[in-house]
């Protein structure tokens, strides 16, 4: 079995959304200064680097990232390369795409993963999202799960957030900040796994794709 | 497929290694402040909750977590019961229990999974614990992998420190506070996912025990 690992590094330097807070590392407990062992405290914004989001990200007194079930988060997945288009994924779009009818995880691949390259840290507004078209569609057809490789799902400065809403409504998982550069089209088996944080409304997650399983 | 979830919920009132700091939650953007959504800054040490050890913790200028490689994290284990055990499992012990000869990873479930009951969030020192010469057992069988069922895998206040420094500096990876109160002696997939924090000596990790698998 062959593992991808597709998780950003959490550091000091990495892109956050629009101005979220970054990851910090602060020693608590340092072998150079005498202690037994190095440990430290971390802190980072719920929604940082390779992230899932949780019901209640946009629905007040929804279910935190701490109910997600596990079910869900770990299984086969379509990855989809969607590289051509330049700004919105359309139901269209979708319908184009090779999805098997049974697709629960669809996960997709654009040029968004491009940023990834860009070290500087930079946040880029004009990446490429899920349109809300394209969420009903994957809703109607029962897809549990739905990856893209940038920080949001969502266009930049959504009026509406039709896009949020649509998938996080109707109990779809979004898992954002996926770094795809590495992997190509095809079926995957997907582990995504946030820390269990109560209620919370996201949470950073290790995410692999792993090929020939078992 | 049946998924045991094993990570304890983090949370504020949660028990932490001898007086560590708890995870912390503090909202960044508020839906019922005018915000669009839910966002949080989290805090929590580097050893909070279920959590995997980096050589780095007990080794200066070693590997982080970052680096533990997937094909570890993932792959068969085989779970011991030792409940019956009262204080130091020893190698006569590992030499007395069904561990596979190809074993890779080894979780140990003890009178610890008990302390889980206790939600008041006391630190109990007199946890059972692995001693050095089953550590050495397990690297000289090609272990590489160990897991435990409460915050340390050492004996408290150990003047040496000979558990995690046998098992860290053999490459090793070690999983601590892990919640085995519903699952059963047996084989089974593991899943322990820490975040890719750069250089860090620890991370809180979801880990998952799959029966059934494929």
């Amino acid at each position: 079995m062959k593992i991808y690992d597709v998780s950003l590094t959490l550091q000091s330097a990495m892109t956050t959304y629009d101005g979220e807070p970054g990851p910090t590392v602060t020693p608590i407990k340092a072998i150079d200064k005498g202690d037994a062992a190095n440990v430290s405290l971390y802190s980072f914004g719920s929604h940082t680097g390779t992230h899932i989001d949780a019901p209640v990200h946009f629905i007040p007194a929804a279910p935190g990232v701490d109910t997600i079930m596990p079910e869900v988060l770990i299984g086969p997945a379509t990855l989809l390369d969607l590289s051509s288009i330049s700004e919105a994924i359309t139901a269209a779009d979708l319908q184009g795409a090779e999805l098997p009818p049974d697709a629960a995880r669809v996960l997709l691949k654009t040029r968004n993963s491009r940023y990834w390259d860009d070290v500087s840290g930079e946040f880029h507004r004009d990446f490429v999202y899920l349109a809300p078209d394209a969420c009903r569609w994957l809703v109607d057809r029962g897809v549990r799960l739905v990856g893209i490789d940038y920080l949001s799902i969502e266009q930049f400065a959504s009026p509406d957030h039709a896009t949020h809403l649509t998938l996080l409504g109707a109990g779809v998982v979004i898992i954002e900040g996926l770094d795809l550069r590495a992997v190509h089209a095809g079926q995957y088996m997907l582990v995504a796994l946030p820390l269990k944080i109560k209620d919370g409304d996201g949470s950073p997650s290790r995410v692999v794709l792993i090929d020939d399983w078992e």
